[in-house]
């Protein structure tokens, strides 16, 4: 049997020992599993970053892994500990939209209430290591997710998360900057295409426009290209786009077509 | 049988390859281990802040883990590696004091003395490499440490750790920030409910006093709270309590009740 | 049969999922490996740097493991994927010259062309993940690498990475700074010691000129240690001596002799 995965996805950092107390939780559960960090330098209390994140990893990581996602602003509130089933992956997090991205038909969600899976005690402001470090680890020996608590349909989910065509314009935003300062849109390839049908078309980004897609960043200074994770983004070659640019996260992102 | 648990505590950063050498050193020796980060950004030199992190992560692991702990402002010196027994669990790190709030009564230490268990070039500036990485790594085999060197008491031990009572009034400190900017003291819990007797109180750090605990950090702009590790500490909601605040590592904390 | 160790060294950084995607899309395919991170924070497109802290970490590591290493500012161009095979290491990544401190007689290399080692679809920015971890997954299962494409001797190789004599004068430069501000030059103490045969000498950076090696950082202020990776380097006692002399990487550094 293979040993599962668990990743973590949080807004901690790696400055203080948060990560490493959850991964020794994880540890003294359950020590047959590999536990794999993609970031934990999400913007704090970025929950939407967080979802944008979580849905273009994810699908990179073998089926049945268990994606531990804490981005948490209200930990220590009412809001829920969910467990959501998709794809033949586990998800892990708080009820906050962090999973907004991941609703669809096939989606499966538990409310987890069930506090033999969580440490004795709680505490109010760190339930990455008192409650979902725990559920990852008890879920890592195969748990069906019924014994954990009541399946719910009502997740808190973001708004605007997907671009919108108003008045013959596809409209989106920069959702994320990664760490050259690339501007990531929420824009999908698939979604650009079926809206420019083949026809010249304008992408307008600050007082930046581009008038056709590029195939890499070191084709000119100002870039637009389909990035790594399907979503187009814009670069500076060798700077800084956000920099360059002189934009913000929640920018908007116009593309008109000339048809 | 379970592979043994090794954590790494240090402030080498992880922009330079230092933690990776170590942690080829130890797999180099010993492939049946796993290694988990704790954090490597300690403020460089601040024993006293690898001090309490130590004590704080440390019990969340298994029983039998070998815990690596690095801050080494004199390395080169003459200045004893250090093998700790406490717990059930194992210590490894020189003898500078980031081991002060481990020092109890059921605590045995050993200094490190010999060459078999380090590499055979031994450097000036990187024994986390060529002695404490190949320590851990033996130890991880099972090893007693009367093999390592001989048993020792007098360890250097830092001093104003813990708070203090003076002229009725309990005085503690703020000896770290995490990366939200929360400050926690050296006040534990016990200590504040032991001193405070359920009277009313005035708990004050810099300009700033509470009145009363709060249950989270949601609950107003600026909270005192139980942190996650049992101590005091403060923050500001969605911001960072460092910088509303105003103060630094050190700053006073101090507790006076109204009885 | 022990795991293989597969290392990654990249300039990605911790901020970005795309690190934890390598590791995702490797464990997809082999999930017998064990993935240590060397660094993610080389400076950006700094290929030199990168080129240096190769050559410094590998051989911390046991025969057989996998090194992939990823700077590689023209990814999309037709610049190779390479493997190599050198001391019993294989080493995975761009031909642009990251490998120029590994060539020596005993390297092999290939140009890897096989796309059954590959992502289906290959992105024209994130070969990290559609090329070279899969192909260090493969690896993983021992491989020949003659399976994955031809023998090449015509690698992409940096200019001036050794020192130099010119005029009597060895004159080297600062190859890159660490975490702590310590300057790390291109010098290695056996050429150093070769020059100066055991008359006086003079190693002059910038303003600052030493006329002895110290044997550790907190000798004095200023220092010049023979570093733990055999490289002359250069420290600020609890300080940070790249601000204190105020000069930048590439920074010449010449020694002269009174012989």
């Amino acid at each position: 049997m293979k040993v599962k995965t668990i990743t973590l996805l949080t807004d901690f950092g790696l400055k203080d020992p948060y990560v490493g107390i959850m991964k020794g939780v994880i540890l003294s559960i359950n020590q047959d599993v590999r536990i794999v960090d993609i970031t934990h330098e999400i913007e704090p209390q970025d929950i939407r970053e967080g979802a944008f994140l979580l849905k273009e990893y994810y699908q990179y990581f073998p089926k049945g892994s268990i994606h531990v996602a804490i981005v948490d602003p209200t930990v220590g509130s009412k809001r829920r500990a969910l467990a959501l089933y998709k794809d033949g992956h586990i998800f892990i997090g708080p009820d906050n939209g962090i999973f907004s991205l991941l609703i669809e038909s096939d989606t499966e969600s538990y409310a987890v209430t069930n506090r033999d899976f969580m440490l004795k005690q709680i505490s109010s402001s760190f339930h990455g290591r008192d409650v979902f470090a725990p559920i990852a680890a008890h879920f890592a020996f195969g748990l069906h997710p019924s014994v954990l608590g009541e399946r719910v349909i009502d997740l808190v989910c973001l708004t605007n998360i997907y671009p919108d065509i108003i008045n013959a314009v596809l409209i989106g935003e920069v959702v994320r900057f990664d760490k050259f300062g690339n501007a990531i849109t929420n824009i999908d390839i698939e979604t650009f295409n079926d809206f420019t049908s083949g026809n010249k078309f304008k992408i307008s980004v600050g007082n930046i426009a581009f008038g056709s897609l590029h195939k890499s960043y070191f084709e000119q200074d100002y870039t637009c290209i389909t990035g790594s994770s399907g979503y187009l983004e814009f670069g500076y070659y060798k700077g800084n786009f956000q920099e360059k640019a002189g934009i913000k996260k929640g920018e908007a992102v116009t593309v008109r077509t000339a048809e």
